[in-house]
């Protein structure tokens, strides 16, 4: 295989991520894997609810869509919710991976007892949901938020300090044994975390672009048994 | 109460369901229900997979963001896929109800093992994933499909062979106790079905104004702490 | 159908409850409903353990077992703890409702972690039982008890302190969602506690009335496969 | 300690089983154990159903609370239905134990998967549910019926065919490796299954009384604060 | 039967324990029972860890294998970790027990929500995975260290004060119904816990001879489906 | 980071599959990986059971113990039945996989409902086992064998046949929609079941270098906190 061209689909309508997507990608990517980000040109400017995801996920489609087989080998729908996930693993035939569910799996290969931290209270039943539907919620018994909306994610300090505070609490009052820093945006800052509490922390964006480069190598992609093509249907 | 105004959004775009979904609910409705029924501009003319799901998901929450409380006293999602429910019900302070989760609930009503027949091949596997989000699988032991798509449901005697067949099986066979006609179109056969079997058929749409009903009658709708109000954020 | 005739079994041997259970009935039923209250002759006069649910129980069948199915279109048992409900759908063709069971499976429609409000801490332990013989007990993170025997519950200011402190611990600590006032007898209080906390709160007594209205409406009685008739016995 | 005592209840108003049981117990029992077998006065003669069981179960607590602990040192309620197991223990100070409970937890000590072969198709649901509410149903993947009621189960010949045939089934098609005879009356029978099949069988009877013997040996019952004492209730 | 032979092999490499589990033993056992109590001659001297599990495993495997038919009617692995149980039953025809699997069935007889007090903090992942591949972690929802190393444990008064601490912790803020002492050495003290805090406490060591008895006297063993034979296979 | 080491350990007595395994991994590795397989000098020949998995542990955790965090940067034990995996990860600093797992929760990623095919019968059980302990049960609806013992799997032919039947079955029946070919030395057969049954087919051996790659590139490694250091203790 000359190279891995791997899309990146951020579900949101602004490029306020893609550079530092591209950077962060770039710095730990395979040589042979090449990278492209792209951004949403309608929808919501974050996901932060339910609504708000069902807003992206056509978007998103329209974006998988448009990728054709002969030039990505793999899909990344850099968000935690995942959104239109399952239906973008119908429409494809390359493998398509969402941040949210690639970093959970993975994190289950780390600890017993698993935890997550969110953005916002508003996200933490919606998580909750999607760990059910994936049949693994005994396995992340606790999910907390910073409360920080996702926009204010460049302020870097007061991101750390909160996110350090409540993954001591998850540690010490939940139990907590791995960790997941539950939103894409939180890029950087999983190393601090890890070091002062021990546990191994898992920045959900880089443990999907390597889950990608895995598929791809392997030549594997989702089952269309679980992820089957859809029976064509007038669109108006 | 005067009346009680329900909006039904069938979720795809066509208005080819809209007359016989009227028709069965003026047919069952409490006197003082006010029925109102609304098809999609846009969007996939039928829903038969998460793909479908997600392309009808987004117009469905511009129709409930334009149902104003004033004006309406619940809002029925007439698929039994219930694209967009959570979503809706965060932009809603009406109770808004999906024909799949209230169909599901009121057959755990009825029987200790609940099956589910649905359309297609194709749906099985997401429906099975809803029944788990909602923590309900244990009492859904098997879903089985017709195999007719839902454009070809107005075949009625066609599609009446085939649900007693399948019917018969998942009574015989997986030990089923009660059963769900698993589409919003099966309307007005599940009385042979019951008769054959001797076992209680829950048809979705009608179960689920019912509840309706209910839920305006006993003044409560969905908790705001499941479907918390989403943050804004800007669309483009 | 000219009327829905509704026979209710208060399953304690006191007619304290008659009154105020029917006059909660007629001010919430459908017009056509006809509400008929009963009490038992014998047996205890409150249920607040297995012992008292079993010295109700048989009695509850002697009442089902004289109602007529020309003469009633549902059967009510008054009671959380729903005693002899299995018993007594085996027995019946009429629908049988437990005030239990139907405001458990009509809460997990309001919200996703739902908690139960019991009367005395001896009461928790067989609650916790019921809902996992129902597979929902996923749903139901926490039970909670007042501390207060049931026959205290006309000393409505004590009730309604005592509800609104635990209904609050529930909320913060437990995060409650959706909140069942899991005894017959709390009725009236809901919507303060509802006002102060903001999450559904649900009476299940006339959640179950509006149940059996919507089974009778609906012409579905419980699965005879699940409550099979049982074998003629000699009965000494 | 000088004797163990204890007081079989066999929850039927029929003495049909009394000198078997006992003549059994006898032959298995310790040494210092003193057997005492009743049956019941009134009630049905048998328990097939759980309207049987709830108008067996007041008459089973009448006799439990008859037994004085200073002249009984455990209870056991001889049906694998246990009827009034719960309430039993919560007015006893002695050990209180149903053949079914006991049973269930003795066969999830010799394997895996583990089965039971009730007498009628009426009670798979209703064992189900008990198994449902333990929270180990996981463990019992199959109960199958003998479809032959248990007043005629002194037919030994045909009662032996038909579970050694059903018995097969549930080795070779369902995968159990441990099989629980599911009813009091089969006692005597297991060793030729096991002998033909290579599983481990369970006679309910014979091991409840052994863990009674167990309970009392260690000098312990169970807890107070899973079957707490019941508040006094007026009994009419 | 003459005499019941009982091999306890105590999986560590010291005789520190041989004799007061062989004085306990003598005085609960049954007359007919005799009891002979080894140890490894190589391997750990406590079982702390998984690693020192796997170091015990298999020189308990090698005493398994010395222990012929003819000459003992069960065996007994005396550790609550249960080192090698699966192992040594594939490859025994008389029961083999471990005291944390006996003694984790009969406290789920005791009571609904059962608790385990463990020795040090590096144990409580390794249980709760136990627990979990036997399908029963659902009825032990607290698993708690004294954070005192197993060779500590003759300092009774350290250890009794330290357990009541951590026992009324369990009861009180868990929920706790009934309590495992989770660790072989802890016999003796149980009495005074369950005295204090009014709830059953199972001192595994003892449950376990009784269990041995029991499978001893009713002639069954573990299913050869559950722990089949292995195939022969060269060691080197 | 110049190279990544990884020290594969086969953990069986016979150097039978050292080249095939080393080769396929020189296949797929990155370029900078450099692999070193090892076997074991003692212990069986083969893991067909847990005997023989204890019995390979002791000498799995030797080997471990050598492996200097300065000379390796990643542990793989190559066979599906993980022997000794968690104890190798509490004496490790290093990441430390197993074929079976690793696969397991790779798998989940596929599709929705997994098989395991395994080798001969007596695997099923404790397979079964281990996804029980790792809470994924639910997603591994079945497990196969093919009755074909590890040590004649060179006669590539008569596995390939045997497989192919296995997996049809598998999704034909019981709705299987990935599949892990749940044995290290199935090793290349895997395109071809996944081309005739159109579902993912996953390799074990392959997929745990990838992730091992994959951890060692992400700088992480298992939590400590699940994994705990193991107390010092003597061993003779």
């Amino acid at each position: 295989m000359d190279s891995v061209k791997i899309r990146v689909v951020i579900p949101v309508s602004t490029d306020k991520w893609n550079d530092s997507v591209k950077a962060d990608y770039e710095r730990v990517k395979e040589p042979k894997t090449v990278i492209d980000v792209i951004h949403l040109q309608h929808g919501p400017e974050a996901i932060q609810s339910e609504y708000d995801e069902a807003n992206a996920a056509h978007h998103v489609l329209k974006e998988v869509a448009k990728i054709l087989p002969q030039d990505y080998d793999a899909i990344i729908i850099y968000c935690f919710s995942d959104p239109a996930l399952s239906g973008a693993r119908e429409i494809s035939t390359i493998p398509v991976l969402g941040i949210g569910e690639s970093s959970q799996l993975f994190a289950m290969g780390l600890g017993d007892r698993c935890g997550i931290i969110t953005t916002i209270e508003q996200s933490v039943a919606r998580i909750r949901r999607k760990l059910r539907a994936r049949g693994i919620s005994g396995r992340f018994p606790t999910i907390r938020p910073l409360n920080i909306p996702v926009l204010e994610y460049d302020q870097r300090e007061k991101v750390m300090e909160s996110a350090l505070g409540v993954a001591r609490i998850m540690v010490e009052q939940d139990g907590v044994e791995a960790l997941i820093l539950g939103c894409g945006s939180l890029f950087g800052i999983q190393e601090r975390i890890g070091d002062e509490l021990g546990i191994p922390v898992v920045e959900p964006g880089i443990v999907t672009l390597k889950h990608a480069e895995m598929l791809v190598g392997l030549g594997l992609t989702h089952s269309k048994r679980s992820y089957m093509i859809p029976l064509p249907v007038k669109e108006n």
